[in-house]
C-alpha cells in the first residue's frame, strides 16, 4: 500500500490581535484568568478590513506553493474547509484559485475544486478525500491542496465571544510524503445534534454546555470505534495527541478523557487505582446526577496526579500552544493544533522519525473523528520553513473601541467603513464587489 | 482494479408543479413557446409547505434504502450535495441522518456524514470521493449515499423564474455494481468565474448569456482534457450522453458541441462536410463577432441535418425526459439525465449491458467534468423500482395565485402562514423550528 500524507503546512493568522486578559476582560468587566487559567486563551487573531476566509486561505496557500517550490502543474485538486463561506453556491476554491492564478499565471484551469462544510472535521474530510484519490492512483502522480480558513466570530456578548479567532491552514497532501503519513484506519461518532449551528444566520447560535458535553462523548465513542477497527491502542506509542481545539480550556476534559480510555485494563489504570481509587462505575449510582458528580471528582484527583500531570506536559501542552495566542479557527484548529506540536518539537530538537501521533478531530453538528499519523523522515525541514510565530508576533494589537469596530466590518448586517490598521505587503487583499456581488480580490 | 458505482438510485420530486404555458406564461404574459420550444420545460418541481432540501434528500434516501432493502449497517458514509443549504456549519447530511435514524434507528453513529458544495457538479465529487474510498479499500466492505437535494429558486421576475425546480436524488455508490459502472480517468475544466452565484443571498445572481457561454466554454475544454487523458472518444460507443440540465434547451447547445468535438477527424466529419460545407476557422475571420456569428450558423446547419437529427433523438432525448417536466434541480440535475436515460432504454427494451454513456457534469463558478460509465448487468431490475413518473404525474398542480404564495413560503425573508396543499404519507415533513433555530423533522 503507498505512503500517503502530509508534505507541507503553511499558516496564515490575521493580521490583528486582540489580547483577551488586559484589553477585552477589563472592557467587559471580567476577570482575566477566566481567559487565561479558565479557557486557555491569551490573544485572538482577527482579520483586518480587507482580510476575509478567501485572502487568508489564498495567502497560507500561497506561501505553502512558495516554501515547498510548487507548480501549478503539480496539483490535482483543490478543496477548502470553511464554515464562514459567504456564498451559497460558488465554492471559495474557486475564488482562492483565482486569487493564485494572479501570481502563477492559468494553471490550475484542469484542477478538480471543491468545498466541504462541516465545522471542524471539514479539513480532515478533505485530507482523506485526497488520501483516497492518491491511494487509488487516480491523481495520476499529483498532489492536493487542503485549505481549512475560517472567520471565528461570535455575536457581540455571546459567551462565544471570548473564543473568537480567524486564521487559514494550507496543506499539501501527496504521496510519500516528509512530515505525515496517514493511518488507513479511523473511527467515527456521529450524531444529529444542535450543539452549535448557524441556520440562516452569520453568528453561531451556541449551546455552550451541551457543545462540551457533545465533544466528549462524540470524542470517546469514536476513540471506541478507532479500537474496534484497528485494535488496542498503547497510550506510550503517542508523541503528542493533538485533538480540535476550540479553545485551551476543552482540550484539557478532552485528554483527561482520553487518557482515562486508553489507559484502562493496563498497569497505568492499576497504578492510578493505587493513588486515586477506583473510577466510579455506573451500576452503583441510583441517579444520573451523582454519578456524573462523582466522575468529575475522580477527573479532578487524575488530573493532579504526577504520572497525569507528566503525560499532559509532554504530549497535549504543545498541541495547544498556537491556539492559545490565535484563538478558534473552526476548521484548521486541529491543524493547528499538530502543527503546534510539530514546532514545540523541533524547536526541543526532539528525534521523532517514526514516532506516532494520535489526532482527534471534532464538528458540532456533529462528528468526531479519530485516526493515527506517523512522523516522517524530513519533517524538521519542513516544519522549520513555518513562520507562524513570528507572524502572531507581528499581529497589530487593537484596543478595546478598534475591536468593536473590526467586529462590525466583518459583520455582514451592518456597513461600516473603516481604515485598514495595518500595511499589506506581498499578499491578496478583498478590494470590493463586481458587478454580481462578488468579492473581488488583488495580489499587492 | 475493481468495478465502482452506481448501484441504486431513487428520486423524490417536490410535491407541487406549475404549468409554464398554461399557467406562467400567460400570468406573466409570455408565449408560451417560449418555454415549451425555447427552454424545453413543461411543468416544474415545487416543494409543499413542508418539504425542504432536507425532507426531500430524506424521502429519496428512504425510498432507495427501503428499494435496496438496506440495512444502516451496510453504509459506511453519507454525503450530500447542495447550493441551498439553510446552515453554514451544521451540514444537512447530519439532518438527513437524523430523520433516517428515527424510521431505522440509531445506527448511522459511525457513518461519515459530510456535505458538498458546487453548484450542480457537487454530487458528481461526492460520487467520485465514495468511488476513491471504495477503490483504495477503506471502505471495510460498506457502500455510500450519496444524495443531491436542492430548492432551485430564483427571485421573481428573475429570468430565470421560468427555470425554477426542486428534488432530490439518492444513489447508492457501491463495489461491484448493477447499474453502472464509473470510469478511472476523469476530464476538467474550472476557472474563476461569475456566471451563476449566491453571495450572501438566497436567490442567485445570474448572467444568464454569460452563464450560457461559461457551460459551454468549459464542456467543450473539459473533452479535451478527458481526450488528453484517456484517449479519443469514438462517438459512436456511447448510446446517451446525459449533461447537466439546467434546462433542456441548454442541452441542445451542449450537445451539438459535444458532437462537432467528437466527430473532428472522423468519417462522419466527412459526411458533414459534403452536406453542409467545413466547420469555419477562427483564422478566416478578421473579427470575434464574425465568427461568432459563422459558427452560429454552421451549428444550425448542423443540427439540421439527419445524421445529426437521429443521434440526438436516440442519445440526447432520452436523457431530458424527466427535466422537461420537473425543473432545475441544481446538484441534481445530471443524476436526473442519468436516471431519464435509463428509464427510456428500460421502456423501450433496449439490451444495454457493457454499454456505455459519457457524462457531463458542471457547476457555476465555475467548472465542468467529463466521465464515462459502463452499464452494468442487472440495470433493468434496478430502474424498474423507480417511481419517478408516477410521483410527477401525481403532483399537486398550482394555480398562479398558489405559485406565488408558495415561492413566499419557501423565501427566508418572508413569513407567511400556509396550510399544505398536499397529504403526507410515509414520508419526512419539517415539523417547524428547535430552540436552536434549528429545523425540525417527524416521519408521517
Amino acid at each position: 500500500m503507498k505512503s500517503v500524507g502530509i508534505d507541507g503546512i503553511s499558516i496564515w493568522s490575521g493580521k490583528l490581535s486582540l489580547d483577551l486578559a488586559n484589553v477585552f476582560a477589563p472592557a467587559v468587566g471580567e476577570n482575566p484568568d477566566k481567559y487565561t487559567k479558565g479557557l486557555g486563551l491569551y490573544t485572538c487573531s482577527f482579520p483586518d478590513v480587507r482580510e476575509d476566509i478567501v485572502t487568508m486561505g489564498a495567502n497560507a496557500a500561497y506561501k505553502l506553493m512558495i516554501a515547498e517550490g510548487l507548480d501549478p502543474s503539480e496539483i490535482g485538486r483543490i478543496d477548502v474547509a470553511t464554515e464562514s463561506s459567504f456564498d451559497s453556491s460558488k465554492p471559495i476554491s474557486t475564488y482562492i484559485s483565482g486569487c493564485l492564478e494572479q501570481v502563477f499565471g492559468e494553471e490550475f484551469r484542469n484542477v478538480n475544486k471543491g468545498e466541504r462544510k462541516f465545522a471542524c472535521i471539514a479539513g480532515t474530510q478533505c485530507i482523506d478525500d485526497a488520501h483516497n484519490w492518491i491511494l487509488s492512483g487516480r491523481n495520476e502522480g499529483k498532489s492536493a491542496l487542503v485549505i481549512a480558513t475560517d472567520t471565528a466570530l461570535y455575536e457581540r456578548g455571546n459567551p462565544g465571544e471570548a473564543t473568537q479567532g480567524a486564521g487559514a491552514v494550507a496543506m499539501l497532501i501527496s504521496e510519500d510524503p516528509s512530515i505525515m503519513e496517514l493511518s488507513l484506519k479511523q473511527g467515527y461518532s456521529s450524531v444529529d445534534e444542535t450543539d452549535f449551528l448557524k441556520p440562516n444566520q452569520q453568528f453561531p447560535s451556541v449551546d455552550g454546555k451541551r457543545s462540551v458535553q457533545v465533544y466528549l462523548s462524540l470524542m470517546r465513542n469514536a476513540l471506541m470505534n478507532f479500537e474496534e477497527r484497528s485494535g488496542k491502542m498503547n497510550i506510550e506509542e503517542f508523541q503528542f495527541v493533538p485533538f480540535h481545539v476550540p479553545f485551551p480550556g476543552m482540550v484539557r476534559k478532552a485528554a483527561s478523557l482520553g487518557y482515562r480510555y486508553m489507559t484502562r485494563g493496563t498497569p497505568i489504570e492499576n497504578e492510578l487505582e493505587k493513588l486515586i481509587g477506583p473510577k466510579p462505575e455506573r451500576e452503583k449510582f441510583s441517579e444520573d446526577e451523582k454519578y456524573t458528580e462523582s466522575i468529575r471528582e475522580y477527573m479532578k484527583l487524575l488530573e493532579g496526579t504526577e504520572v497525569y500531570k507528566k503525560w499532559y506536559k509532554h504530549v497535549i501542552e504543545p498541541t495547544v500552544q498556537i491556539s492559545s495566542k490565535a484563538g478558534n479557527w473552526y476548521t484548521g484548529s486541529v491543524h493547528l493544533a499538530r502543527a503546534s506540536s510539530l514546532l514545540h518539537a523541533e524547536s526541543e530538537g526532539l528525534d521523532l522519525v517514526d514516532k506516532k501521533i494520535l489526532v482527534g478531530s471534532y464538528g458540532s453538528g456533529a462528528q468526531a473523528e479519530i485516526h493515527v499519523e506517523t512522523i516522517k523522515e524530513g519533517w524538521e525541514e519542513k516544519i522549520k520553513k513555518m513562520d507562524i510565530y513570528s507572524q502572531l508576533d507581528s499581529r497589530r494589537s487593537l484596543s478595546f473601541e478598534e475591536y468593536e469596530q473590526i467586529h462590525d466590518v466583518h459583520n455582514y448586517s451592518k456597513e461600516i467603513d473603516l481604515d485598514e490598521l495595518t500595511n499589506y505587503k506581498n499578499e491578496f487583499i478583498c478590494t470590493g464587489y463586481g458587478k454580481m456581488g462578488e468579492n473581488t480580490y488583488e495580489f499587492v
